[in-house]
């Protein structure tokens, strides 16, 4: 894999407010005045390393081959948490070690990581509470314009060491139950159920029980009245529950329990 | 007109929460790496595709010549709705035929209109839900990119055919009732009562009746005190409603009767 | 100094709900098409020009020599007030003469200040609410790209003829009085106390009393239980007020009373 100039894409919990975004850019720019950066998110709840790590994996099947992803969501900034760097068969992800990148790691192909020492991308030691702009920054342009080359960053460590946060789906007698992976503008809720992992199409008698209220899976919002909550296989392939011209979060809270019912178990008419 | 390298502008309601955006771009760039990608706004209302129509409308005049511009506001994604292409003199705009153009078309000159067929720009079938990600970021990098041309999109459709919404303000016996197109980030409220149209200016005797308060038209904010209401031609030409320091919205509310009153029908004292 | 397509970091109140950023956005690539435009931040209060100047600050360091910046928080716009663009030794400054440069007036070295004529980078008249597309953008383009040098936009005016805030702490008999220069996302409340400036160190003594909760000056937020308040030198350099996985704002008020208390007259045990 090549480095020179690949695009690097940005996903952070910095949100807007400040120029926290905005400076990081500065200091890749500053390195590789050419680089195309983007950014992918800056809005991850504070410290939701869960939300990000769903949102990184849903965006990386669509990135460009060779990008660099940077994705901070940092709870343990300042810690002795590692920041590593791991070389995809497609992409490079830079990432605190905390578990965003529990998703990825399970659906695409790793080739190595190594552990990122600042020394090999700054001159001086980083602030305690911004190492998006201290390491994270100089790593990714150093390595998406070609001046550092990923082994350059750090010592290798082992793909199984890296932290993973238990986001699988527990099957139930009465079906499989949900975790809330991620909330997003519209007020949809996206669970950690894969839909083609667990044979889910829609209008196969599948069936989604959100607190007291059972519905069928279906297709798009439109298939349901407007204001009516509705459940179907999301853009990325996971089961998410919304409401048309509404919000799920506004009608279930937060997080709501969520079961998937298969056809064998599922009622003849859910109400 | 061509298309080689021209920037491309999103309009979208997808807005920050997600990667939606970042997606789109991820995907435009793996057709032409070099784009130039420009966010013109994402945080239109979830699904107000008048609001939608009003930026695009402010936003358009000031596009480099050749732009590509995708706006995405699209309650009927999934639906059979037309995805269109339509070529003016000055840019190109993909959008879901819903609407969203209304404004546009009635201010720009335009030459022809496809609908977008998906096949022309990608592999798989569309997901029901992501249309920006799987129709309008493909079909706007090939046709930035010069990789494809409009033509090749699809097939032609009549412009008179696009769905138009009615946004013309209505003449009554006391003057021109306005509707509220859009609130903006500081609370203003504009109205799609155009001033050079309808021959208003500043300090020329017009006033504006917002609920219960009668208002001159006049310049800017420093016009009236500290906290007062003010009405005023906005910077895209439309009337506004606004409060110095502070916000329209919180003191009408969010959709409030406004009627425009010429000189003649003035009282000569607005309290 | 150079200006050929030197980079354009912006840095305004105009949010996102608006295309007011797209269109400055698409105003400068009208003029320079290659040009790389960076988004500081977008998301300063609505005319808060000290949350501004904090946020300038703070960014500045990082720029890339060379870089044009244009910092439009800007409460007059369409009055007398001036728009000025500095020269300084690393980076051009675009702004209203409104005080937002007060901060980095005193920690950069400039050469010279220009008022802009809006004649230079205009062929008609700005608007009168929105100069940031009107005069900022095409001065920023212009300058940026080298088509314009920075006295071809308008007559020499003094350095320190400039606005400047009064942000300075004061110091009192029982330590200094700090006043809130910004909130950010996380809720963190930026104080105008600069440590290095002041001698003031994580675990040396110093303490921080913030309403009527003394606090010692640490490192980084996991220097105290989950939960609890935290006063430590922010990734800029300023005395910050945090709560460890939670919000300082929320704590304590968005201005809260904050005196910084030197080791000498510090209390041997915080409560």
């Amino acid at each position: 894999m090549e480095y020179v100039h690949k695009p690097v894409f940005l996903l952070t919990d910095f949100g807007y407010q400040d120029a926290y975004v905005g400076v990081m850019k500065a200091v890749m720019l500053g390195i590789a005045p050419e680089l195309q950066i983007v950014d992918l998110c800056h809005s991850i709840e504070p410290q939701n390393v869960i939300s990000a790590a769903y949102v990184l994996r849903t965006a990386v099947p669509y990135l460009p081959a060779g990008s660099v992803v940077v994705a901070v969501v940092d709870p343990g900034v300042g810690t002795q948490r590692r920041i590593v760097a791991l070389e995809g068969e497609r992409y490079v992800l830079l990432a605190p070690d905390n578990g965003i990148a529990t998703l990825v790691l399970q659906c695409d192909r790793w080739v190595r990581a190594v552990e990122i020492a600042w020394q090999r991308v700054a001159s001086t030691p980083p602030s305690a509470t911004f190492h998006g702009r201290d390491v994270f920054a100089p790593a990714a342009a150093l390595l998406a314009s070609g001046k550092l080359c990923l082994e350059q960053l750090g010592k290798q460590v082992e793909l199984s060491a890296l932290v993973q946060l238990a986001l699988e789906p527990q099957v139930r007698s009465d079906g499989i139950e949900a975790i809330v992976l991620h909330r997003d503008r519209f007020g949809n809720i996206v669970t950690n159920v894969e839909a083609a992992r667990w044979g889910i199409a829609p209008f196969h008698g599948w069936q989604c029980r959100v607190q007291d209220v059972t519905l069928p899976i279906v297709r798009t919002y439109q298939d349901v009245p407007s204001g009516a909550p509705v459940a179907y296989v999301g853009s990325s392939g996971y089961i998410e529950i919304g409401v048309n011209c509404g919000s799920a979060v506004e009608r279930f809270g937060a997080e709501p329990s969520i079961v998937l019912i298969p056809p064998s178990k599922a009622s003849t008419s859910p109400e």
